[in-house]
């Protein structure tokens, strides 16, 4: 089966929060997610979507729902290391380049725990330079050579183009996800892709006790 | 245990959606949800939301994706007899109403059902005063009885009232639901609040049996 896709961007708390419950859908699925940086920003260009921030500032029931669903998530899957980063937004151009910059490198996973530690565990402001090289450093990364090749203009064009992808598949924010062709968007829709996995690898017998609560 | 809350109104494609599931999570847990009318526009108003169509209008891949979780939903559902109102939006001030006045009437279940049907199954301009007489005696129900009902000041003030009160409880749109005091918004809260149910309700070996996939 062709592996499920992760679009994220590590200034996105759901795209955190989602980040944090994926392993244990690949332990229960046998699935591998890839893990795709995309530009948030970008993608909000492409498609004329906002941040909810922005979109709902006018509507505080819907910006405090939004908070509200974030606990409810936190509790339901026990993810008590999160905390809100109180520089939120941060620009992420740099952290995004720099993780396809880690994909070249072949240290994408270690580059990916660290910035989504280091903006929603152990918050910090990385969009101040300084601060993401120390970071880098603290996380034992090779930071000279990821900020450097960050700058490469075909590092550039690769994040591009990731976001582009997303785009062409439907997306309009983060995160979404792919299984097969079909578009997922929000942390929400992570029980629908566990049963969308379930059902592409599992046993008819495992499906049957698998089985959505809803559809019984 | 106190019912848990449906707070609906018929031009809302989500509600009835979400109405056409509430009975299987009903025969499931036991519960017996309380449907409660209320007018979507007041409740733009009072939050300042905007109906999806309206908010997305510059967003086509946000449109597009509304649309795709209703067919998943209407699929896993198996909802067939759902169609997509021609007449989309209709203006429910009269329907809305109507829905209080036949709680007055004793006959709020056949209404609702009614309105439900002729919305979003066998699609009719509601918002044509002829078209909503013909539909009521169409139903069986007694027509003219709920529409003189309907123009009554204590009827538009219990409407508002309902409106207000689901603002209360931090509502903004609609399907909205209360298990207790929190707030669900959305058909795809639907899962969460009959797990939610079923905590509430069933014996400890019944939850653990029932227990959500993603908590595993």
């Amino acid at each position: 089966m062709e592996n499920p896709v992760f679009y994220f961007d590590f200034g996105s708390p759901n795209a955190y929060l989602a980040c944090r419950v994926l392993p244990g859908i690949e332990a229960r699925t046998g699935a591998r997610f890839r893990h795709v940086p995309v530009l948030l920003g970008g993608l909000f260009k492409l498609t004329g979507n906002q941040s909810p921030i922005t979109a709902y500032a006018g509507i505080p029931h819907k910006l405090a729902y939004q908070h509200l669903e974030i606990r409810r998530f936190v509790a339901r899957y026990g993810l008590t290391a999160f905390r809100m980063n109180p520089h939120f937004p941060v620009n992420t151009l740099m952290l995004m380049r720099g993780a396809v910059a880690a994909e070249a490198e072949n240290c994408a996973a270690a580059y990916n725990e660290a910035m989504f530690h280091f903006m929603w565990e152990e918050p910090r402001k990385l969009d101040d330079p300084a601060v993401l090289q120390q970071t880098l450093i603290d996380a034992g990364l090779p930071a000279e050579r990821l900020l450097a090749r960050a700058q490469e203009q075909e590092i550039k064009d690769r994040l591009a183009a990731n976001t582009r992808e997303a785009y062409d598949h439907g997306a309009f924010g983060i995160p979404s996800f792919l299984v097969g062709k079909e578009l997922y968007f929000g942390k929400d829709r992570l029980q629908d892709i566990e049963e969308e996995l379930r059902a592409k690898t599992a046993q008819p017998a495992e499906r049957s006790a698998a089985g959505p609560v809803g559809s019984e």
